[in-house]
């Protein structure tokens, strides 16, 4: 993770493939690593959302971090997510990811508990004083259920407390007033978490995504990014069009039957099944599976979308 | 925890007092099971949101229940919270506290990611069935952002996955319907989380209360439920509004400076400082303290409800 | 309407009888009067949620409390609701009921524009300031998306500026605060809208309920109003248990088809229609009817209530 | 308004001056038209929500339909808004505009009423189906609490039901499924309400924009619109954050005093007053006005913004 410029370009949130049984299937994360890097993304974020860190046992945690860190090898940096619900907890995963390899940690607000946007600033500068590797924010409304203010996120990165946000809000107006608001800090890397405005992300001043749908489709995130750098909109929005197209896989989950994790994360691991990276699509419990059906028409949509 | 017959009366979910530098304040913590214990209460809950539990690591919640386990020695039933966010980190928070001598755990339904009530139901059939200890059910939809439907917690009371349930989701519709479930099954564990409708509740078919304010003061909640199954329901109406008056202590954090969360728990706290429970009123980061104003406040009310 | 004591017992809010063309059916709402008066409720409430109100175009509004008006001669208060967005225009369709005969009106928070509790308040007394009728304050968050805060209730009460308070907020703990604030104010009339609770609410201090339900079953809530203030809380209770049996009736309508606006007219619709006392069972647009084997499960309801 | 090819550029949604009294302020409407006019806007919206529509009489809202067009007079197109609860309401809503001379209607989706979206594509289908001129929806989620799902959009394009949107959900993702799903249809009018992304939304297939902010300063939303389109993505984004900070005079009302709608609106027509546009800042009952320090900061952004 480099102090002194952002990181830009795709940084996957990677799957943390499991065994029937719900462990870290450590060779398919090792496939999908290399899947990924293959395509050539920037970075690896693992423990994110994405990765059902929410799902996943301490121990279970520092295994991904230790594998992934491991088989890298420093071609390039991997983040950690720090899930919990408070400071004190967040401090401990933060350590221990961070003496697990990674190169920087991505901290989400406090959540559980109900807390002032005051008290989400002093979890940030807390966290932060504690941390040995940069710190990043992490802004997901859906999870927390709270707003990571424009404002908060401005004053960490002049305080030198963040070194980037990842941003998955979906306020686009509110990630232009960061956009602005960090231009006079050139090192502070502005990551957005969506799908499906990576092209409109970068017009406002993004460095970079970090998709979910990435995992599945690492070449045409990284395409997209290349195609926008090159000043080629029109193909980059073309390229984002397909790749909305292929998001639809975390609609095809019944919502009659399941929440909306088991919908994506079930969608995306049917996918990397089906395209042989990793070895089952098992999701964390209580999250419930696809069924055959469910499964037909995300095959269908990899079809669709050209990578099967 | 009796298994053939509901837990009645007053079970207060205890503050964890910290020091200062935020680690469990032990002297201060068996102070304050002596102060409920000599009020008669019928059980103590402790890891519960009251406690901090979401504050505190997981070194710290097993400091809590060995000390109060030790200390009540079979006196009363130890109920204690195993709160994190999905099956399989929940299932190793149950593991601990039954191991550390809770005689049952209270559990919440998953947060963070998003559920389905069949996938809450699925996570409360995967915890009990993995619990050495009895298992409730914990309805706080302020914290997990999701209800916990009347007709879910009717089937797992009927199937013997829950042997109760804490309610603290206001809506006494549902609490109704659940009495009206559960009927059949009388070893089922009835209790409220209001700190306001306990008489209310007690005549829908409540066993028993977790109120929050049964820390500062657990002489006039044991009073109302006395008074409550005397039969005396006015006098029960009169203590309970005296209760009403005294709760105004969690109103008197600012809004504009801190989060419920603060103002809630840094006044149960400052009460127990004040009366010379605790040795201090610290509360877990990134919570704010009470400004001396505010202290000030609080102790008007206690004075107010004759407590100083 | 009195104005020097509380309006107490059980005043249904009436459905509003449509012809298949969405016209009022001025006979079907005479015979639905009857059917009321007959089982010796002592108000009615006209131009409320459960009248469709929102549906209506000013002109049937004012058929409808022209025509209840007339009907019921004065042997009960009829009391009309102003349901429109702001107070300007709010204090247009006040003028109309009143003029149009209503003993009192009964008004909401604005809703559509986002406001403070200090113009909530601010709208009861610009409209109550020219109300020619005692006015009522309404609370349905599920519909306007604010909290009416017991202490502006309070206030209000305190000031003269409403004459009572039609509580459909669900919240039983704000509703005994305002019970506490109101009790020197011995004329003010608080009514639940809860058809699930009424005795409960009894207990806190209302004076009657508004439940929808009593359109189809006025007698059970009469019975109901009548036990509980002759002091026999357990044939109350079993009254209301009966009644909440019933209540299923409004989830009867598929969630997947309709919202619950549909469902829960509908399906009181569909019951005074299978009871007789209305011609059909038409909702207002755009409001989805209920299927036939849905009428089939009102209609089960209905016989197990002992109604059919 | 055109049926043949989508309506491009910007569209005001016209502030209604009122008077000290809460009469619509005529003279300062027909000068607003012009400043607008001036400023080369391709249409004019009133009776929207920026206009205060929901606080307006329909007397009131004929009014300005009235003056609006017959000023006009033909050399823009005019659109009105027909803001009420549900489908009868609104009908004659609709009726009314176009009787006034409207040469479109938006219509927003039903509120108060909970709905289900087949409902929310009903209410549409019916409302079109009687009315006079086009129709175009209007997706306000913050007004109404209910989301306008795009493939509802897309479906109701399809069929001819719709000319148009006017997006003002803050979802792009959302708007960029609408704007691909109707590409198909090319007289569709795809407009984005937002004030601080119209270059975002231009550049996702919006053809035009809508934003209140463009009361306040036309010239600059028409600048931002012609630069995009002249293919200076630079410049326009730059004219964006000129006008981002601008609309920094919406928070300037304090959020302890006032809700959203009072501190936005009363910031536009303060700034319109400051201007010389309108002869006074006065918004409708039960709004607040801004304090004499809030009206300086109102001052001090346009000054900044080089307005004055």
């Amino acid at each position: 993770m480099p102090y002194t410029a952002p990181l830009t370009g795709v940084v996957p949130p990677l799957c943390t493939p499991l065994t029937p049984e719900g462990e870290v299937d450590v060779d398919s994360l090792l496939r999908l690593v290399d899947h990924l890097v293959a395509a050539r993304v920037s970075g690896l974020f693992v423990l994110g959302t994405t990765s059902e860190a929410a799902f996943l046992t301490d121990r279970q945690r520092r295994l991904v971090v230790e594998t992934t860190v491991a088989h890298v090898a420093g071609r390039l940096p991997v983040l950690a997510g720090a899930i919990d619900m408070t400071t004190p907890r967040v401090r401990e995963r933060v350590a221990s990811v961070a003496d697990a390899g990674a190169d920087a940690v991505v901290v989400i607000s406090p959540f559980y508990a109900a807390t002032h946007p005051a008290e989400i600033a002093r979890h940030f500068r807390l966290v932060a004083a504690a941390s040995p590797v940069p710190v990043l924010a992490y802004d997901l409304p859906a999870a927390v259920h709270t707003e990571l203010p424009a404002d908060v996120v401005v004053e960490l990165a002049r305080d030198g407390v963040l070194a980037g946000l990842k941003d998955s809000s979906g306020d686009l107006a509110g990630f232009r007033q960061v956009a602005a608001g960090v231009r006079a800090h050139p090192a502070f890397t502005l990551l957005t978490g969506s799908e499906l405005l990576v092209d409109a992300a970068l017009a406002l001043g993004a460095h970079g995504a970090v998709p979910g749908l990435a995992n599945v489709d690492p070449h045409g995130y990284v395409r997209l990014d290349r195609l926008w750098r090159a000043g080629d909109t029109e193909a980059a929005r073309a390229e984002q069009e397909r790749l909305c197209a292929l998001f639809g896989i975390v609609r095809v989950g019944d919502p009659a039957r399941m929440g909306r994790s088991s919908a994506a994360l079930g969608a995306f691991k049917t996918a990397l099944h089906l395209l042989g990276v990793i070895a089952g699509p098992t999701t964390a419990e209580p999250q419930v599976p696809l069924s055959q059906e469910e499964v037909n028409r995300v095959e269908g949509l990899l079809i669709e979308a050209g990578l099967l």
